[in-house]
């Protein structure tokens, strides 16, 4: 499998959760600083222009809650999902799609704002308000979605790299992690894992 | 099982595909109109005050594509996901989840941009692109992710009930659904179908 990724985007989540997998795939960075994720080339594997993209024998993969269910269930060994228990799977599920379309936009309204309006001041209207939209979906992970010390208590599933992943952008939307202790502390054990360790080194690394 | 749902939101998604499963549950009704979804008695149900929502045996679940994986994995026998199959099921997901992350999204920002910036001018501004932005998630739909007749090809998923809903906003968001004639033809056969006649009816009457 060939893994499209771009360093410290929402691709690290599937990035963790295939070196966790012990995954057989190359990794390929796409180059934001030269907008390759909008070139011929790389809209032939996404044409949405986005990371990250996983291309297997049977087609190309694109979404990152699709993506981690998908390295779950290709490599149920490694145990990253309770594949066989629909309800704690869907548990499971309904934490990584509440990241993908609550967090993740609530985030990206700082920097993509001219995704959803075209005028200067409504783009500084919604950069200003994501320390709060963002801080709020945190502080409902915090409360009320996280069992602990992983997300859904004991087993370690694929819920932690993409927590682990969108924790790492609280500082940039002015959000003071030690206000929320257990994502604190979900952060400082992750950044502990061998699998996160060798992904830090290959998103400064590999070409 | 207790569904709760509020008529014409993306809660029917859900709603039809419990239909299409013949799943043992019952519907109540929130009423978006009274304000019920922020009532202390609904937070209990589900804290981020949004319908879908569905009370199980073993606790409650949200987000509509982890709800919808979930029925089509309880009922196997509906028929409703490739669920034996990782790649195909993710095919299945990804694009479940880019109408919730995408679509869903870009939609929102029509009457719901409040929650995402402050000011008039900014909820026009966006207000103003939604034809634009939920055109092109529309058109990505047409040209690139509907295989025919149903989204996934021959078979009916998970996939053809969410797609059935929100193109269903189609007209709201200033959009002409006739220039996208895969969607329409879509709508047009979904409207036949008995588990989506039965919906309809029950948004209209049950309380």
């Amino acid at each position: 499998m060939k893994f499209y990724y771009a360093p410290g985007t929402v691709a690290r989540a599937t990035f963790i959760a295939l070196e966790e997998a012990e995954a057989d795939y190359r990794c390929v960075r796409v180059e934001f600083s030269k907008g390759d994720q909008n070139s011929t080339t790389y809209r032939k594997v996404n044409p949405k222009g986005r990371v990250p993209a996983l291309i297997t024998d049977e087609g190309v993969l694109t979404e990152t809650p699709a993506m981690l269910a998908f390295v779950a269930q290709l490599y149920p060994e490694a145990g990253l999902a309770p594949l066989d228990d629909p309800f704690t799977f869907a548990q499971v599920q309904s934490f990584n799609n509440y990241i993908c379309a609550t967090l993740h936009v609530a985030h990206a309204h700082r920097v993509r704002g001219s995704r959803w309006a075209d005028e200067d001041a409504s783009l500084l209207d919604m950069q200003n308000k994501v320390p709060q939209t963002v801080g709020e979906c945190f502080r409902y992970i915090e409360d009320q979605a996280f069992i602990g010390p992983y997300v859904m208590g004991e087993n370690y599933t694929i819920c932690d790299p993409y927590l682990y992943t969108v924790s790492g952008w609280m500082e940039g939307d002015g959000i003071d992690i030690k206000a929320y202790p257990n994502i604190h502390a979900h952060r400082k054990m992750m950044d502990q894992r061998a699998a996160v360790q060798r992904v830090l080194e290959l998103e400064t690394t590999v070409g």
